[in-house]
């Protein structure tokens, strides 16, 4: 049981160009491989997998971390939180969220630290709980390992065999510039928009449809969004802006959504603003910008700012944490989603088994997945989607395999592309102006 | 892994006649010893011990559900908490927990439900709970002794490796009505208060004191905690009427305890009176009554009515939701601690892994443990207390062992004693008039 060895590997995989508030995606997604070594007591080992973001700085402190794991228990996460906390404490000045730390720290997609200036946080908790998070993933897909059983059930047990993820609808160029278009297309209209979803929902069966806004002008995303509800008169339908609308003119398109949307993410940044704006409307407000921890919950509570809170694993602080957000969603009487950064088949078999046991859990899913599909690390087979969900896997931990060439094929990528940071702004501002798409948004 | 036989045995052990606002304990506490017997996938099995209250109709809860837990799976509690609130849905009826549900049912001192009237609540998500956290508990044991791990790691793993108690003092008659006085000897005074609590003090070691209130006027019970105060100087010291004060005389005792106590438990009924007294004093409210359930949290919250929440992993639902809860006191800025009713070591030891998982803890644990440690069913020597603290149990599971000798000799004592339910009110009803305490409260 006790840890041996933990391997980071950085990858980069494909990546369509998928626009959103903040820019839009670098032709490739930086993500990193986490394998936990563990001795099984009987003379064998086990490896325990887990994945993240691929941010050069977070896969120093993980390898900083997993310098300190080598000998300890894998049974014994409660020690390795302190361990991270204690091991990060340090590093706070290395990171920097900005003057709107509640707008930025949700995302995984920070400059690099040497282009910031000083950090104005001392305690770099979100960090601390990402870094956790992989660990954890890890541990639990060890630890379900070597006793034979599913991860699901190290968490409390499964209350849904299937789960239930969300077609993740965006606009889109055609393809990369200086590239053919992809098999997606371009999705740049409301009828490009209906055509993606009309390919997501034949592909993959998902009933709740999400847009990633923000990238328009709000009428024409609005105008996607009642397109969307003429091609699909039953499929719930979210929109998601980022936080970058003001007050004013989500007041407007709150009225024009208000039958419209299951519900309507982040239209605005910060809990004051939430709180102003579902205070005028009926329509459910969600987020997973302003309610990102444990700490922001009262406050948002206390201002009604929001109805549904959308968790995930690697932000929450592992997947024991995703879980335990159900118990604090029906404390406080908020509905819980899930939400995805893009990722590989790992965080997929990870994100499910944590919603197969969150009982709370009432609307589908965000991933990422069939963007990225194509370029997975774990074998296939496994996870795939029937009817829009992904069948909890049966096999022993996560239920998911290392494909090591995959791998391996994916860290030459990591290599050669010679990139260490997600920056879908200075991807956004390094092609040719006529490329990019009006961005005045408020 | 797959799950042969519920063995669920009543049993009956001394208790000294320890007052509370509902009257005195009887001589003997009803208990349920739950064993479950698991096939170990080698051709062996392990028991998987869990504890939990001896009503009769509690008993037959369990063994009802217990005949259709054969041949499922241990790992599967996920399952077997929606085959609890199945099998019991249907007997809602059973169950009244009187007119003031929202006092009653905090409680385990309800009467037989044949001397009770018809039901008011459809559901019994209370004692779905409390019935599926005996299951879960002996589940989690016998996870831990397959995998040859401790509780406190199928639980997120310690973030302490000793919980600390808090000693529970009580109003105590000297012995049983017709019997000989106990070892403890009588605490009606402020000095008996005192002299008890220096026996607890000294023999366990524990920090913080708990007065068990709600028994004489206020006056007399504040003038025992300035006792107290003046006797151990540093001891955090708390009391807990049970909800029986008035809010006009809880109001003027908050004024008197104010500099005196770490926290004031529900010295009013109800989440309404608990918010009016909150918003006029700066003494922190604590409670167990008001908020018994993740449904209530989020009155209580809106309603600023307490700043501390005891939870218990019996009427929670099981160790992992005791653990969550944990998550939803720091999202909501609450304190937590840890309530207790009689029990033996089972429910030591399920309560300390626990409270060693849960790094939102910050008040030491209420245990009753003291009081009846004499009459035990697990083998000595694992659970003891060290400066006030119990060491987790390092074995497998639970790390307890059942002392079937000790057991069954306690389960005649049960059968001796013809009575099925508990009803410190009748006891105290059924005693001489001049030997019950004065009981005008409010």
């Amino acid at each position: 049981m006790i840890i041996r060895e933990l391997r980071v590997t950085p990858v980069a995989f494909a990546d369509p160009p998928l626009l959103n508030a903040d820019g839009v995606h670098q032709p490739h997604v930086l993500r990193a491989v986490v394998e936990l070594v563990v001795a099984d007591g009987r003379g064998g080992e086990v490896t325990g997998l887990g994945e993240c973001a691929g941010h050069a700085w977070q896969l120093d402190w993980l390898e900083l971390v997993g310098s300190r794991l080598l000998g300890t228990s894998v049974y014994e996460t409660g020690a390795l939180a302190g361990l991270v906390a204690e091991l990060l404490a340090g590093r706070a000045s290395d990171v920097d969220y900005g003057p709107d730390a509640s707008w930025r720290r949700w995302a995984d997609r920070t400059d690099p630290p040497e282009s910031r200036g000083p950090a104005p946080v001392p305690a770099p908790a979100f960090d601390v709980r990402r870094v956790y998070a992989a660990l954890e993933v890890a541990c639990l897909d060890a630890q379900g390992r070597l006793a034979g059983i599913s991860v699901v059930d190290l968490l409390g047990g499964r209350v849904r065999d299937a789960v239930p993820y969300s077609g993740y609808l965006f606009y889109k160029w055609p393809g990369h510039p200086g590239a053919d278009a992809d098999e997606w297309g371009a999705a740049l209209t409301p009828d490009g928009v209906v055509a993606q979803a009309r390919r997501m929902v034949d592909r993959y069966g998902f009933r709740s449809l999400k847009l990633k806004g923000g990238v328009f002008p709000p009428d024409e995303e609005i105008a996607a969004l009642r397109a969307l509800r003429a091609e699909f008169p039953d499929h719930p339908l979210r929109l998601d802006p980022n936080g970058v609308w003001s007050l004013k003119t989500a007041l407007v398109a709150a009225d024009e959504l208000a039958d419209l949307l299951e519900y309507l993410e982040d239209p605005v940044a910060g809990v004051e603003d939430m709180a102003a704006l579902a205070s005028r409307t009926s329509l459910p407000l969600a987020t997973n910008m302003c309610v990102t921890s444990l700490d922001d919950v009262r406050t948002a509570v206390e201002r009604r700012a929001v109805r549904i809170v959308l968790g995930d694993h690697h932000i929450w602080g592992g997947l024991r944490a995703a879980v335990a957000l159900g118990d604090v969603c029906r404390a406080v009487g908020w509905g819980l989603s899930m939400h995805s950064n893009s990722h590989l088949g790992i965080s997929l078999a990870a994100m499910t088994h944590a919603a197969a046991a969150t009982a709370a859990l009432h609307h589908a899913c965000d991933t990422h997945y069939p963007w990225n599909e194509a370029d997975d690390v774990v074998v296939p087979g496994t996870l795939s989607f029937v009817d829009g969900s992904v069948v909890v896997p049966h096999g022993a931990g996560l239920g998911v395999e290392l494909d090591r060439a995959a791998m391996d094929r994916l860290h030459d990528v990591y290599l050669a592309l010679g990139r260490e940071h997600r920056n879908d702004r200075a991807y956004l501002r390094s092609v040719p102006p006529d490329f990019a798409p009006r961005m005045p948004r408020r």
